[in-house]
């Protein structure tokens, strides 16, 4: 299951997906092309079913199922937005959602995951005590398990935003996503290099959770990596086939400060009007940070994700 | 130049403005259709250019006139967004753009004005020093008034993005917007009408600005309103031809107080993932207040704008 995707099961996740998923906008704005000085195409996944991007990996692996499997649900071990997006999927096709939450998680984002209909098993908080009330539902109820990052499906699912975004803003030279697990990233990059091998990738990643920056420069997988970071969905250690495939297609990997991600945040709402979270907001301050790199060119922007506490808000 | 626009004018603008002005996304959101038990199709001008529908009107008014009234450039008082949009519609025509300023006003909007590049009379804060500076810069440099809203061109403008919502959102039954001068909601009436004279046609206005409600129940303009309300762009009273068009074409408004469109704006962002302003949230509030009249219906909800001080939120 830990395979990487091919292009082909990018387009047949797309294909799988499309009755269930949105596709989202693309937004510009003439401020923000102006501060970063290059041609800066916006695409929305905070108008995702879910608020996030996350939605299209969940949904391929939920559908990706044979009825037998399928008939035993699916379950997984996330507090946010993959907790939300898996079960909304299971819901799209009528199964059981397990999904494992550790004590002391957001108690708004836990009542959103039951909203959505799934059903919610405590742990302790810790990788291990997740891990083995992950294995404990599995083998209690035949549950799927679907990875946050590190399935196949999943990175399938989400690379077909950039099969997306590449047809709604063709001609783009440059792609930036933001790096966490590298779900995303690796799955963007399979997906884009599919349709225009031409492009350079990038990778925004916080400097306090900088394992995927540390492991490209070292060659080797850097497991060491204490994540100290307010973007809540970017502090997961970058996986083994994700940091392959990440190699492999040359992806350049920017590190932004906090600081410098929440400016950027507060540009995203104030000029381009999103409500985007804070980790989404990474890819504009990597590019406001390093402007030379994407100076004149066309590139194009993920965000992530808009689910946040208005309540908390990081200014 | 108080008549009010036919269906033509309207047509006329949207063809005028399309050079210039965005076609602006429709949004949905599952959350909210299920709180509001009707299927809402939001018109996001807070993706508009400058951030606001004022753009629309403004632009068709610059566009309207000819080489040689254009040569002596336009003006109008107005501290929002409509100086603002002004000063950008000019642009596009390389022509100047002359805004009188109240002292006291937000030293944010002054910029944005300013970098639209638009050359600011302060005056004193009030109508009639703002009419009798106004009068003074026309006669000094024979520029064009552009009222906010008691203007033909300007409420054609208007008019133009309920063409668009139709299209992009077909079969609606009914239509609300927020009601402040009343440019906005009587160019949407003539535009609506003159696609479905079926449509139902709502106004959403603050309970502290009810002027309008006031004066359709009445029969007659009411203009002793001292108003008081959150909602900026929502304090001027409803002028005399634009109450003529709310009452020819049987829009109903419905008052909202203020902490009831706070709760609204928090759900547009939270929800809808859009940076909008306060007023455009009365419409959301108004729905939420009257479900019975919305209930099962498609309804096309404008969101006018999104300039929004995000270090004085009002929550």
């Amino acid at each position: 299951m830990n395979l990487l995707p091919g292009f082909d099961d990018i387009l047949a996740a797309a294909a799988r997906i499309a009755p269930y998923a949105s596709v989202t906008p693309v937004l510009r704005s003439a401020a923000l092309d102006t501060l970063a000085g290059a041609e800066l195409h916006f695409k929305c996944e905070n108008l995702q079913r879910g608020g996030a991007f996350k939605f299209r990996g969940a949904c391929n692996a939920v559908w990706s199922l044979d009825d037998g499997q399928a008939a035993h649900g699916v379950v997984t071990h996330s507090s946010g937005n993959h907790g939300n997006a898996l079960a909304l999927a299971a819901a799209t096709r009528g199964i059981a959602a397990h999904v494992v939450v550790p004590e002391g998680a957001v108690r708004a984002k836990l009542a959103a995951i039951e909203r959505a209909g799934a059903i919610l098993h405590r742990c302790a908080p810790t990788q291990a005590a997740r891990e083995a009330t992950c294995a404990e539902v599995q083998r209690a109820t035949g549950a799927e398990l679907v990875h946050p990052y590190a399935d196949t499906r999943v990175m399938a699912g989400q690379g077909t935003l950039a099969l997306e975004l590449l047809q709604q803003a063709p001609g783009l030279d440059a792609l930036i996503t933001p790096v966490g697990g590298g779900g995303l990233a690796s799955g963007v990059a399979i997906a884009a290099h599919g349709i225009d091998p031409a492009l350079d990738l990038f990778g925004a990643e916080p400097l306090g959770a900088d394992d995927t920056a540390q492991s490209l420069a070292r060659g080797t997988r850097v497991t060491t990596v204490v994540p100290d970071t307010i973007c809540d969905g970017l502090r997961a250690l970058v996986g083994e086939r994700n940091l392959d495939a990440l190699r492999t297609h040359r992806v350049e990997v920017i590190t932004v400060s906090d600081t410098e991600t929440i400016a950027a945040m507060q540009l995203l709402w104030s000029e381009l009007k999103q409500v985007v979270e804070v980790s989404s907001a990474t890819v504009l301050a990597a590019i406001l940070k390093q402007p030379q790199r994407f100076a004149g060119r066309r590139v194009g922007v993920v965000l992530t994700g808009g689910n946040v506490d208005l309540q908390a808000l990081p200014w």
